[in-house]
């Protein structure tokens, strides 16, 4: 049943995973809904801008021989990385919302169809899907959401590493390096961490783990390190910390597996 | 530094994640690798063959304008189901790499590109790349392994009930459902089941949980159920029944959050 709220707004927003950094790891139907939408729309990503612009670019000429859709860049709001973790966040996704807001009531047509490019994919670390439940709570404007599934990064580091992430028949936890940091459930074996830039794994009182660790994946100057955790965990920081001054970013990933 | 093997002839295997069941799910990268390979090889998968086949089939068409690689189909051993489960799942794979490493051995020239599709992403509840671990460790042939990742039913099946697969800053656990019945770590709040042919949501004691369940994602057919666990259990599990009776055969996974 389709809702309705009379008198607000409506479009869609097609929110599209692209893929870990390599154009080539675009599916096709993501290139087709990039091809099909009115406008596509992203967030500038401060000192990471250059290069994943740039990626978002190719991707957006593959989809549309010749003719690409028009690409509106809004300004991502400053988050305050001092605050409370959690507070931070939501201020910021707020901010967000609002930004994204006043672009779909001023800009875009009533009942357009809004591409939204997310890197990697959507349902791993990415707010673009919490900030369309903002958008439809705040009420203002209707966004209908269709989610083009990509590739994750997670994927491309196991490929990388020619691993499966987990046993036969084990499991898999994904967390953060935050909550590496405020301890592992017990019986956990291979833990995939995202967004760690304290490199958490260095605090891990037990060291029987295997680390495979990598950076820029998907992209030009991608870096892979893998072995026993206590032999690479050093060699890993260093090099992770002389590729952020050197590039001005990064973005790095990495799975322990328990031996 | 490459490994050299005297006397032992090799080839190179390119494994290729297909995605979830739909071939506009298929990466670019995909598409190509499939095309440069000199002969594709595949497992039947038994009561699942015409429709996975089929989905194969046609990813491999899409994969070369005209002239579609050569498709071997190699008869799937026997699994023996009623077996302890570790030993089950052991004795298939040695005796899939039997099947496998005769072919390579008898049918593939030395030096041969080999591809092999795999149905969702080879990093995921797929055998593939122990497989090849397991031919190595014969040391009858060397097969260099390449992985050519691919979007797994997971991000499908959180695609098409438009959602993140874990809270803000969160964690996901991803496991089987022979592990869920064994019971949860602490803490664990959004949890993917694989492979639960026993339905064991419906043996968790804390009923607190929202389920997103899906079946034949990105396939003809598709059905999706969402809703508190103690409201919908019940109807998903007549519904899978009716289902697998219906087709021969059901893939099904589900996300289970805590409310």
């Amino acid at each position: 049943m389709e809702r309705r709220t009379s008198g607000v707004t409506a479009c869609t927003a097609v929110v599209v995973g692209i893929g870990p950094g390599d154009p080539g790891m675009v599916t096709v139907q993501a290139l087709e809904a990039l091809a099909s939408v009115d406008v596509v729309v992203g967030f500038d990503k401060g000192e990471r801008a250059a290069e994943l612009l740039a990626f978002r670019r190719e991707v957006l000429d593959r989809a549309s021989a010749g003719t690409p859709p028009r690409l509106v860049t809004l300004d991502d709001p400053q988050r305050d990385v001092d605050g409370a973790y959690a507070h931070a966040v939501r201020d910021w996704h707020l901010a967000r919302a609002e930004v994204l807001e006043r672009f779909l009531v001023e800009e875009v047509r009533p009942g357009a169809r809004v591409g939204m490019p997310v890197w990697g994919d959507p349902a791993l670390y990415d707010s673009t899907l919490r900030l369309l439940d903002e958008l439809n709570a705040r009420g203002r404007i209707r966004v209908d959401v269709e989610v083009v599934p990509g590739v994750s990064s997670l994927q491309l580091l196991a490929a990388r590493h020619g691993i499966v992430l987990h046993r036969v028949g084990g499991s898999l936890l994904v967390t953060t390096g935050r909550r590496l940091r405020e301890g592992l459930p017990p019986g956990i074996e291979d833990v995939a961490v995202f967004l760690d830039r304290s490199c958490s794994f260095t605090e891990l009182g037990d060291k029987g783990w295997h680390i495979f660790w990598g950076a820029y994946l998907g992209m030009p100057g991608e870096v892979l390190v893998s072995g026993p955790l206590g032999e690479v965990a050093e060699a890993i920081v260093q090099r992770r910390e002389a590729l952020r001054r050197e590039r001005g970013w990064i973005f790095d990933l990495y799975l322990l597996r328990r031996r």
